[in-house]
Order: C-alpha cells, then sequence, then structure tokens
C-alpha cells in the first residue's frame, strides 16, 4: 500500500523557482536590517507552552500547536515576540544593550485553512529593547528600517502611517471614555474597511454620547500635511496628559524620521491607526503598498512598555515592527507582482556535445573556481533533453563542449535569451560569465 | 507569579555573537551548494505522520516528535529525505529531472538530551533525483560538492573517504552471508572505533566461520592509494555480478572525481564505511577533519534505488549527502575552531559627543545610502557607555561627532581596533569603511 504524499493545508510549499523568489526577499530584508545593525538570533521552535502561553489567551490558546512529548507539555511558537522576551530575560546578563535583534523564521498558528492564510508562516521581526527606558530615537528608526526594506524589496510607492497609542488613550480619559476606549480603537481601525459613517454608526451602538462622538470623529478627521495635523493636535488644546505626551512623542518621531533621511512622500501621521494588540503603549506603525491596498499592512509593530513583565521584575521597554512574509509573497504572487526577476541559481549549464564528459567536468570546475554558480549536464540524453533542461531552469547561458572546443580548448557559450553564440576562449568566457 | 523563561534542555539557543558565526556557516554551504546549481526547496516542518512515518520504524518511531491537531495526526519531519520524497511525488510533473535540490533546515528527533545531541538541529541536505536511472557522474559530484564546502568552511585538511555498498554485498553474497550481511556491516563501521582485533572477535560471536574471516579482514585489509585499491579488488577475482558491478562504480566514481577537480589528497577509497542506514544501494560517503577526528563525520551520504516507494510506483533513484550543521557547531566550537573570525553585525557605530543627535542620524543615513552597515547610538548615555557598546558588539570603527565635526562636515573616525582616530570627511569615511 503506498501513502498518498500529501501536503497538509495551510501550509506553503513552493516550486523551485518560486523559491528563489521567496529566498531573494528573505536575503534582501535580512540585508536590510543587518544595514541597521540589528544582530540575529534564532529561537527553538518548540518551547515549554508555559513559556509561550505566560500571556496569551482567547484566540491564540485555541490556535496554539500543543502537545506532550514524555512528561512535557510542549508548543510551538506562534509569533517571534515571546520568544524574544524568554530570551532577553534569560540570557540578560550576556546581551548588549540597548539589544538591536532580528529574527526570521517560521511561527504557527492552527487556524481554519483559507486563501492566503497559513498555519506556518514567516515572520521577519526586528526589536530594539532598552533596560528601563528606551530613546524616542528609536520610535524614529523604525520608519526607517522599514523605507530601506520595502525600497529594497522594489517597491517606491508606499506609505509608512505612523500614530500614537497615548494620544488615542489620552482623547478617551479626556473624553471619560476609558472603559470602552479598546473597543472604539477596534472600531477606529476599521475606518478605510467600512468607511465614516459605519464607524459612527458603530460607536453609536456601543452608546457613546453624541457630543463624544463627534469631539471623536473631529478628531480622527483631522486632515494636512504632518505638521499640519500635529500643529491641529496641539490646537485641540486637550488638558489630558497622557495625550499632550502622545502629541509629544509623535512630533519628535516625525522630527527624527526626517534626520534619518526618510522621505515625506513615504510617511505620514495616521490618527485612526491602533494595532489591535493591546501590549502597544506608545508609537504604531502600519505600511500600505499603494498601488496595492489590498494586501493590507506589509509592515506593522509599535513601541511596548514592558516586555518581558510576565517573565521578570525587571522593566524592559521596546520598540519593533515585523514582517509577514508567507502571506505577502502569495499576495504579491497573486497580484503578480513579484519584483524579483526570474532567477536561475546557475549562472551556465556546461554540455558536451559527445559521449565524452570529461571536458565537461573540468570546465566546470573551472567556471566554479571563478565564482561562477555552473551545473554540468551528466546524463546520457539527446542535446535537445540538454537544452530543454536548461530552458526550463532559466539558466541564462550554455556553454557547449564538442569535439572542436576541445581540441582547441573552448567553449561555444550559447546566450539563451538572444540565441547568441560564439565560441570563445576558457578565460574569454569566465569573463563574460562574471560581466 | 511570573514563569521562569527556560529554554528546552536539548535545543540549541545561540547568544548574537555565536549566531552570526552559525549564520556565516550556513550562508557557506548555501553559497557552495548554489554553485553547483542545486535549486532551493522548504518543505513544512509539520506533516501528516503518515506520510513521514510511510518507512520509518523502530528508533526514529520513537523518536518522532507526534501529536493531534483536532483530528489531524501530525508529525514534526525528523530528516529532509522523507519531505524530499514527498516533494518528488507530489510535484511529479512540475519538477525537471535530474532535481538537484538543497534545503537547509531544522529536523526534530526526541533523543535523550545529552552532551553535542540536540533534539531540533540544522541538516543541510543536497541530493540529486533521476527519473528511473541516475548516471554515476553523480556519485563524483557529491565528493565534488563536499571538497568545494569544507573548503569554503575554512579547513585543508580533510579526506571524503568513498565505498560503494555493492562491493561490500557482492562480497557477502560470495561468502554466503547475505543473511547477516548488515550486522556484519555494522562491526565493520565501527573498526575506527574498536580497532581490527575486536572486530574479529564480533564476527565470531556473529559465529562467521573463520576462513570467512580471513577472507572479510584480508578485503577490508586492502591497503595503497586510491589505484592500488581498485586495482587489488579487481584482483580478488571474485565471480559475484553485484561485487563486479559495485568495483566498476567505484572506479568510475574515482575517476570523474577527478575531473571534477577534488584533489587525491582530498579522498579516499575506505572499503570499511557502509553507513548504517539500509536505503544506500551503491556509492557511499563519510568525510572527516583529518586534525579533528573526533567530531566524527562532517558530511555523509549515498546513493540509493528507490527514494519514493512508500509514495509512488515510480522509480526514483538519486544520491544525496548532508551536514548535521548544529552538532558540526557545536563540536567546533568545543574545540575553540570555528573558522570564522569574530564578526560583528554593524562596520560602524555613529555616536554624538553632544546631546544633539540629529548630525548622527544624518551621517548614519549617509553611511547606509553607500551599503554600510551603520547603527547609531542614540541613548543618552555617557561617552564612555557608547564605546563599550561598540566594544561588546565588536564593531570595528567607531564615527564620532563632536561640535567641531558637525561644523567642518567630517567624522572623526576611530579604529576600535588599533585606537588609530582621525577627522575625515564623510565621503573619505565612506571610502575607509568601504575598503
Amino acid at each position: 500500500m503506498k501513502v498518498e504524499p500529501r501536503t497538509l493545508p495551510g501550509f506553503m510549499e513552493l516550486l523551485p523557482n518560486e523559491q528563489i523568489q521567496f529566498n531573494a526577499m528573505v536575503d534582501k530584508i535580512r540585508k536590510s536590517y543587518e544595514k541597521f545593525g540589528f544582530l540575529p538570533i534564532d529561537t527553538p521552535i518548540i518551547e515549554n507552552a508555559a513559556v509561550l502561553l505566560a500571556k496569551a489567551g482567547g484566540e491564540t490558546e485555541k490556535q496554539i500547536y500543543r502537545f506532550n512529548k514524555g512528561e512535557n507539555d510542549l508548543a510551538l511558537r506562534f509569533d517571534l515576540t515571546v520568544p524574544l522576551a524568554k530570551y532577553v530575560t534569560e540570557y540578560y546578563n550576556d546581551i548588549t544593550f540597548p539589544f538591536k535583534r532580528y529574527q526570521i523564521g517560521k511561527v504557527y498558528r492552527g487556524e481554519r485553512p483559507q486563501k492566503g492564510r497559513y498555519r506556518e508562516f514567516y515572520q521577519c521581526d526586528i526589536d530594539i529593547i532598552g533596560e528601563g527606558t528606551l530613546s524616542i530615537i528609536n520610535d524614529a528608526e523604525m520608519p526607517s528600517v522599514i523605507y530601506t526594506t520595502i525600497k529594497e524589496l522594489g517597491f517606491n510607492d508606499f506609505t509608512i502611517r505612523i500614530n500614537n497609542r497615548k494620544i488615542l488613550n489620552g482623547l478617551y480619559m479626556e473624553l471619560g471614555l476609558e472603559e470602552k476606549s479598546v473597543d472604539i480603537m477596534r472600531i477606529i481601525d476599521k475606518i478605510d474597511k467600512i468607511g465614516k459613517e459605519n464607524v459612527e454608526k458603530c460607536l453609536e451602538d456601543l452608546e457613546v454620547e453624541p457630543e463624544k462622538i463627534d469631539k471623536i470623529m473631529t478628531f480622527i478627521g483631522i486632515e494636512g500635511t504632518t505638521d499640519e495635523k500635529i500643529q491641529k493636535l496641539k490646537a485641540l488644546n486637550f488638558k489630558n496628559e497622557l495625550f499632550i505626551k502622545g502629541v509629544d512623542e509623535l512630533s519628535e518621531v516625525v522630527k527624527y524620521v526626517r534626520y534619518f533621511g526618510v522621505p515625506d512622500d513615504n510617511f505620514k501621521v495616521d490618527l485612526t491607526i491602533a494595532r489591535g494588540l493591546d501590549y502597544y503603549t506608545g508609537t504604531v506603525y502600519e505600511t500600505f503598498l499603494n498601488d496595492y491596498r489590498e494586501v493590507g499592512s506589509v509592515c506593522s509593530g509599535g513601541r511596548y512598555d514592558n516586555l518581558t513583565e510576565y517573565y521578570s521584575d525587571r522593566k524592559m521597554s521596546g520598540v519593533g515592527v515585523s514582517i509577514g512574509l508567507t502571506r505577502l509573497f502569495y499576495k504579491l504572487n497573486e497580484l503578480n507582482i513579484i519584483r524579483e526577476k526570474e532567477k536561475s541559481i546557475a549562472k551556465v549549464l556546461v554540455v558536451s556535445m559527445t559521449t565524452n564528459i570529461n571536458r565537461a567536468l573540468e570546465v566546470g570546475a573551472i567556471f566554479r573556481n571563478n565564482n561562477i554558480n555552473t551545473d554540468v549536464y551528466s546524463e546520457d540524453k539527446k542535446i535537445k533533453a540538454k537544452f530543454k533542461y536548461a530552458d526550463k531552469l532559466r539558466i541564462p547561458f550554455v556553454a557547449i563542449i564538442g569535439e572542436d572546443e576541445e581540441k582547441n580548448g573552448t567553449v561555444s557559450l550559447k546566450n539563451m535569451e538572444t540565441g547568441e553564440q560564439e565560441e570563445l576562449k576558457i578565460e574569454e568566457a569566465v569573463k563574460k560569465l562574471c560581466s
């Protein structure tokens, strides 16, 4: 009896040519994170369930992959933030603060599988963790990293939206709506999807008084340039201290974001974003590709006050953002806008026109010694099959070795795109392939 | 109540400076695999238990992480070969053969944890899969990839040991010992550890007749150069067809390995190696660092006739090798011979001598635009703390910006190793940092 070789639903598995494109995106994200000096870490996928669930609850707990092995109650990580909290607490004495780390890895959530939702997916996270406090300048570094990364991925028209939870929370305190603030933020977060009118309706349903709804709508309706918005926030003249602090922070972040070199075209203040997760306490970010709003936010995050509260009395604050790469790749693929050119791994395929492959192997070795990714076709197939192989793998050059080439110490190098072919000395072929 | 933030035993978790070294090794392995045109794939870590266990049994089944989620019987992959078998069967129609793939990823085995044994560890695999048959030249490509990879990792004195299971199986057929062949190979495999005499004793315990023990010992005692060994194998004049086929294959592999450019210093025929796993049917490999034999084989593998027999009637033969990177890293670290220099992610740390950080942020942006990995110290700490940060992270340069530098449009670039410091125009600093 044969077993049916089926990959589980909700698990992305790519063909090699797609995998090449996916890996190119990972490489670019990593390169961009390293450009800012973030350090790599790689935590286990399996952890003690008690460690992962120290803070979780609700949906997370339902979705988590949890199981026993021997006497151990284990679980698969569902994000990279909880393992980071564990890591900084566990290795506190060996870590240099502020701790700038990146981690790119798979996380697991047993969601009901649906189009574009994955149970195993890559997150690409950066965070800066401070001992106790952490300068607001770090909040401005995040948009700079996002800017560099999204550019590196090949996009130009995107907007990093920045807000500050203190402003929102201050507003609700000012209005005496603290208890409803989480619900209100959830409603406002949907404004792009459901529109202003529906936001008002939802707020009515929540039994927010009409004059307070007016104030909220005025607040989230603040328009203008980034600087104008900040002016208008200040002009509201709210006395709530948290609100004032939030506006100050936002204004600082904007100032420093500019020193970091992020153009005004690529970021803006957006008073409607809150980021659902309750651990954000200050600056929050979302990033949208303006031509592809349907992709959703491609890079989000924010500032949190106490990363390690479930593990330690030591207070660690931080700020971070994350790219959900598996979903992003799926969406870009679906939209047919993967910005990687079709790429091959090998730059050249060496094929022998005769039954003697020895010279082809030697030439392959020479190419590789010159740092050229080189495949040698070694099956005993017709020449047509050899070219078809190069074609299917999109290898840009084929180096042909027949009797003449072997005698002359040359190869005939064929450009698979243009069809051009020329007989070259090995050194000349190397030069051409390196260019 | 705080939860204790503990990583599970048997799970490697590195500090950032070690992680940098680990990642450098991964990068080199990947680069070397790609130099031969191997294509990347990335299969899920979770699979249907039935798929993973189609062929397993014994130890594997005991060690596997297996659990239910909803109604699904799931398991974590314990190697990258079974997922490859699944992959080539599942995507058969979309794959170009011969299929050269690499996969670098974590696998899971719930072994009893002990020093240097991990429950989560990286395997770095390459395989070439043929439809039906696969040329023997591919068996010679493996040592060439191993050679390139181990060199790339910084080692020169290593030996790739090559044998052929057909020779061993043919020998036991010739001697009428087929039924005991697996046990005999297991014993001989230990010859390096237990010595010749103990091998003889073990064979006696297995009730192998004395004259047959003599023949076995003569066989595994064959000495000389690679070519002499092959000559002596031929001179044994065994009539068994499998034996003859094996010697022919071995001799072909040796011939082609040389065309691939592997020096005779770095490979040899070793008639004692068999590789325990029963699926190998031809060429087998092990690789030892000659100065560090205690590390064990750093790269092993072999040829198999029927990769997908549990999933499909279609016959797929292949050849592959694997590097167990987590264990290798552990061992090299323990021996203090990680060949990576101590590396940092950032090439330069920009620090401000004044309370005004704006210029430091601008200079950081200029450096990054010139592709220099750059960290800017943005906490409000004493200058000593800033240098200590650079020191701990082993960042080789600090770019200092005081009032003078800001006025002059310069930085004072300090080489952290030599202590030298010079005031440079930004373009000059860029040039120096890029060199």
